[in-house]
């Protein structure tokens, strides 16, 4: 058999069987590969790190897209930095939006993605409300002139091509493309094994909004099973309304989520003491990327 | 470096560098290795599978003991079948209950526990109301005549020497142990990978408790980041007090726990529904456990 050894952390990998490779090429940006394996399906990786399978990717969808989503609750236009593979693309869709702009770097994740994991966007790319640029994200928000409800950052982590997208000058210029009322949310890593990233995005994201807060996703995918993400609004209630309000407007969700529910949204914003940044920042981790901007 | 690779799931295995090996050897019952992780600290292997780790052990630990004795607000006396870590009992005992009895089947479990991962158990084996037994859990359970208000089964998987502790009859022994108003929690694997484990522990705890409810500590040791526990009592309410009832409660252990809160024992019992053992059974693993007792 054939196996394929995550290279994320020097302490700790994550191998899987590599039932059959469907694509192993170099873009322009970064090396994809795509393999078959027995237990997640279709497994999705970039520069060595997975970031997706077929089996688990719907729970970091819909928490990334239905949580910023839900907690604005009348959200028209809808902007997406990275997630070429559609995802989270797909469960934005399914709020009654005017529009979901997707603004990918590397044209050929979208590509591949359409053509090996045709299941994970269903669709969405043909959708009359996707709106989809290949370029770069910092740029394009420095320079568009259109405005937003909800601004998901769907990227990578901070290194290589994700490394600019978690800046503090990228957060300024998002504040500046959201409508009053708007919502923001920032993928910020594994917290076991990357509390710096997720201290790093809290705080950096503290510099343009009220509030900040972070919520977790667990996905078995990723080494340590648990990715966090960060939510950012104006005002204290922004993100994590009552169970009563969700509840009514999950009506337009219904039986469409396999992981979200108002419940789940809650919960997800309950953190455990030792899941914050101090606690967990005392173990040995790499802080290369608290380098990054400044 | 040397490496560690866990032998659990046939397409998915975690791998750990030892720097350094402080134990191997067989007992009468298992292999265990005990090993030194520059991310994870002392990591205590038995039969080839992670049981516990020095950094995050503490979360599964607290989320089996203080959920039911929260829960029940007044436990006296309190029976832990295994845990020969002596993490559980170390937990129990910051409660203010008269008597912890801990019945482990592999009396040098609790002996290398004690010399190498002194921490885990943190002097609870030296606690004048710890009981320490070592003999077979089910022969206790069916022979004592002692009661108890909570029941912690904190077993291995049910392959090797866990088996028995996930039977029908072993649940209704414990059933008969328990005083009224008594609370029973059960690991019950990690539920991406092991959903028939989940599945069958529900259904067979169902057969002697009128409230059964799977709750989740997200515990990044295990290969896929998340470990399911089942608590069942007697009545609707027995398991998941109002946050008010576990704030109260809760003053006993202040400062005392870096994971649970009131808020963390309620989030947990909030299951997604992707997380139902009904959505989880679409995968291909293997059931071989299910042929366990009946």
């Amino acid at each position: 058999m054939n196996w394929f050894q995550e290279k994320l952390y020097e302490h700790h990998k994550q191998i899987l069987s590599m039932e059959s490779v469907l694509y192993h090429w170099r873009t322009e940006f970064q090396d994809v590969l795509i393999f078959e394996n027995a237990t997640f399906g279709k497994v999705l990786v970039l520069d060595g790190i997975v970031q997706l399978t077929e089996r688990d990717n719907h729970i970091y969808h819909e928490m990334i897209a239905h949580v910023p989503l839900m907690a604005h609750g009348s959200a028209r236009d809808v902007l997406i930095i990275g997630g070429g593979d559609g995802g989270t693309l797909k469960e934005v869709l399914k709020h009654p939006v005017e529009s979901a702009t997707l603004v990918e770097l590397d044209g050929e994740v979208i590509d591949l993605s359409r053509r090996f994991l045709p299941e994970v966007s269903g669709g969405a790319f043909d959708d009359p409300r996707a709106n989809v640029l290949v370029m770069d994200g910092t740029r394009y928000v420095t320079e568009t002139e259109a405005m937003f409800d909800v601004i998901i950052i769907d990227s990578t982590d901070p290194m290589g091509p994700g490394e600019p997208l978690f800046t503090p000058a990228f957060y300024r210029a998002c504040r500046r493309r959201l409508r009053p009322g708007g919502r923001i949310v920032v993928q910020s890593g594994a917290p076991f094994f990357q509390p710096d990233e997720l201290a790093m995005v809290r705080e950096r994201l503290s510099g343009s909004f009220a509030e900040v807060r972070p919520y977790l996703a667990p996905v078995p995918t990723y080494a340590g099973g648990m990715l966090a993400l960060v939510a950012a609004g104006e005002s204290r209630d922004a993100l994590r309304p009552s169970t009563d309000v969700l509840r009514e407007r999950f009506g337009v969700l219904q039986s469409r989520t396999r992981y979200y529910t108002p419940e789940v949204h809650r919960a997800a914003f309950t953190l455990a003491p030792s899941f914050e940044p101090s606690s967990l920042r005392e173990d040995p981790m790499p802080t290369r990327f608290l380098k990054t901007g400044s």
